[in-house]
């Protein structure tokens, strides 16, 4: 066969040992924070049925998934097709399974599937890839991580409060400042109601969303192409421009959805919210945006958005309450709410703002130096010992010049280097060198062990 | 959408949190001595390009590897075939890439890829699932884990030893007693040499591969089905009977193929990995095999396989070192040598023989139960007081009847229920109750600290 240059697919990763100990560092972060508060592991595999996947996304969503060619004789039960026009129509006959696109979907069709074997409220984590067939761009990937937590059977706002505190000391463990953003999809319902527009909520929400972005003036040209009626808009206006605390806006709120039932609870359960984040003490700042809308459209109850505060890049952490999620699969009435950390934009924050410890980028502790096969196999005992008292360490496989010996002790950044000659070996002794400083020192084994202990 | 009812793709399994912990404690161990052998972890993409994997596992392979389906109109390139029947021509057309089906080639891949990024010998492990469109059946699956380490770039056997050492202690550590079995494909194609039949060594291997399992006899027959010569198999019948030790086996081997280069050379190596061996004083068995051959055609020196001594189950670990396996990729005479730890089948092993700690299988520490929203919010203070120390627990969400909630800290195997009503709050205190005993007492929240920190 003709020698291939090696190359990945568009929009995918191989990660070097060096990004691979920081990504290991975020995931176990946020694993050991999910445990702290209960939540349980669950992994599910990569290929889902296409019938799982398919309209949980919208259409656009639809067209992202992968789809995986049946096996063997695909095409035996495929009718002939004009090509290439109706190739949809060929790819769900020659196509039953697909890659998974998000946690969320593949969950609730596991809590559905295993209702008998779980107990209820059921919280679990799952930190596992996921696959878009997106077009790949700086930061967009075809196949990234998702860290989900979520919590469904319960109906408590303590649930969201809990996540809260969750993304406060993940975050607080990172070292990443961050803004909380909170909203409540009820409000925004409430809103709708208010502006005698309770049908184009999407639409409404779709143009608030943008505020930040765009500005007043332009949401409000948006609106209006969306065929919001000019006295909507105007309705709509003192919603825009509302400021203060999280308490200045719900009092400000209750006045003006005092008409809508929904607005109403919306409101409640958001000041009840906001009262478990003042008891809580968190370190991170929350505050109620009423722009904030989120993409999805199975959100029913609390939205939640994070930032981070010193680098400008899009949101790092997300979620909300749904309240139907497992319907679909023959479950219904089981509300949940749970949250998703983005791990490859948290490796940019902390990779720009140099968060990662310098703990996490170390290597194995020593290198013995291969001389010859005598000194190495005096070196592989004392190695072994070292071993044996869980310090990790490395004999150079090969008796090659000292030059390259050093080179890869640096290289891989291992700060003592250990040499075994006949000056050392009658003695039962090694010469120790500590790369940093240069020094170097004659040692029994059994002070070795102290020394790298330490 | 009409209701579904949730299931996976066949041959594909969900993991629930029970089974996740048993998995972890695996995957952990593994790569803990990984590790301290100073093995670099690594990722690669599930995906990769369908012409790096094409060719590299033989006909069968191919046909095994999952095909995914181009996105948009795939079929815009396609020309049209004779349906069904050159649905192999058509494959090739609309699908550009596929699941990774080992480790090994798109480490092989990755090697080349970055060959200026990464220092030789390089020492890689790397963790992640693999996908192969095999038949499902007990104990098969169409997704399963591999745990591989290899050092790419050295040809010393010290690399075999310390793979070896590693193999020993992942075992030694999960507490599963094992039989290590050596052979040298060299070795094999000197007893191919010997029998004057150099060019049908796979014919022979396979044969031998089978002798455990169905006898001299059989062995014989398939030899000669296979077309070898009866004075090539009458040749081959004393290498069938071998028995000893290793050393007795080799002294026994050196007469024998004294006229093979390649099988001298063979010999010569064993020799010296039994020699660190010996040497190394490992707690698990080593045997010279001269009937293993395994399946994969790179191997080109040692070949390394592990059976569990207690179990009646395949292989649970297997290697060996290859030659030339970043030839492909344009990296010509790179030796390297490898193990994969067979996740799935170590972990039937460990459950058949009860060998999971104890501890793997806990949960958190501590639920509260909620009595209301008073109760609630004292409880939620004592409750992130404990988090600050590190103390993983809960709070249950809602206020439903004490039993509920009993249930759920017996279903979860939760040790400790802390309960706080008008009898503690008061006090500053709570009542814990020891969920073992049925004990139950009442401690300040500085004291719950001590006793859940024990």
């Amino acid at each position: 066969m003709a020698v291939q240059k090696p190359s990945i697919p568009k929009g995918t990763r191989d990660f070097l040992p060096s990004e691979m100990v920081k990504r290991t560092y975020i995931f176990d972060t946020i694993k050991k924070v999910f445990q702290k508060y209960g939540y349980l592991p669950i992994e599910t595999p990569a290929m889902e049925k296409l019938e799982t996947l398919l309209g949980k996304y919208g259409d656009e969503g639809d067209k992202l998934l992968f789809k995986i060619l049946n096996s063997g004789n695909f095409l035996k039960d495929a009718q002939i097709v004009e090509l290439p026009e109706e190739s949809n129509k060929l790819a769900m006959q020659i196509s039953g399974k697909g890659l998974r696109y998000d946690l969320t979907v593949p969950f609730a069709r596991f809590v559905v599937q295993y209702r008998n074997d779980i107990t209820f409220p059921f919280k679990r984590y799952q930190i596992q890839p996921v696959w878009r067939a997106d077009r790949p761009q700086k930061g967009r990937y075809q196949e990234f991580y998702q860290c989900d937590a979520d919590v469904i059977g319960s109906k408590s706002l303590l649930n969201e409060a809990e996540l809260l505190q969750i993304i406060d000391e993940v975050f607080g463990s990172l070292k990443i400042k961050v803004l909380i953003k909170l909203n409540n999809r009820k409000i925004l319902a409430g809103i709708a109601d208010y502006i005698n527009c309770p049908d184009r909520i999407t639409d409404i929400t779709v143009a608030l969303d943008k505020l930040d972005k765009i500005g007043k003036e332009n949401v409000i040209a948006e609106l209006a192409g969306r065929g919001i009626p000019d006295r909507s808009i105007a309705l709509l206006q003192p919603v825009m421009e509302i400021e203060g605390s999280a308490k200045d806006k719900t009092v400000f709120l209750k006045k003006l959805l005092a008409g809508s039932e929904i607005g109403a609870e919306g409101i409640k359960e958001t000041e009840v919210l906001f009262g478990y984040v003042e008891s809580l003490n968190m370190s991170s700042a929350v505050e109620l945006d009423l722009t904030l809308a989120r993409g999805l459209n199975y959100y029913t109850g609390a939205i939640i958005e994070v930032k981070a505060r010193d680098v400008e890049i899009g949101s790092i952490c997300g979620g909300g309450r749904y309240d139907d999620l497992t319907g679909i699969f023959g479950m219904p009435d089981v509300s949940g709410v749970g949250i998703s950390f983005g791990a490859d934009r948290i490796y940019d924050v902390m990779n720009q703002l140099n968060l990662f410890p310098g703990t996490v980028i170390t290597s194995t502790k020593i290198l013995f130096v291969n001389f010859g096969k005598t000194e190495a196999a005096y070196c592989l005992k004392v190695l072994n010992d070292l071993r044996k008292q869980d310090i990790s360490g490395e004999l150079y496989p090969d008796a090659v010049k000292l030059k390259k010996q050093m080179d890869y002790a640096n290289a891989r950044n291992i700060k003592f280097v250990a040499l075994a000659g006949e000056n050392e070996i009658p003695k039962g002794k090694v010469t120790l060198k500590n790369m940093d400083s240069g020094e170097q020192q004659l040692y029994s084994a059994d002070d070795l062990v102290k020394i790298l202990k330490q």
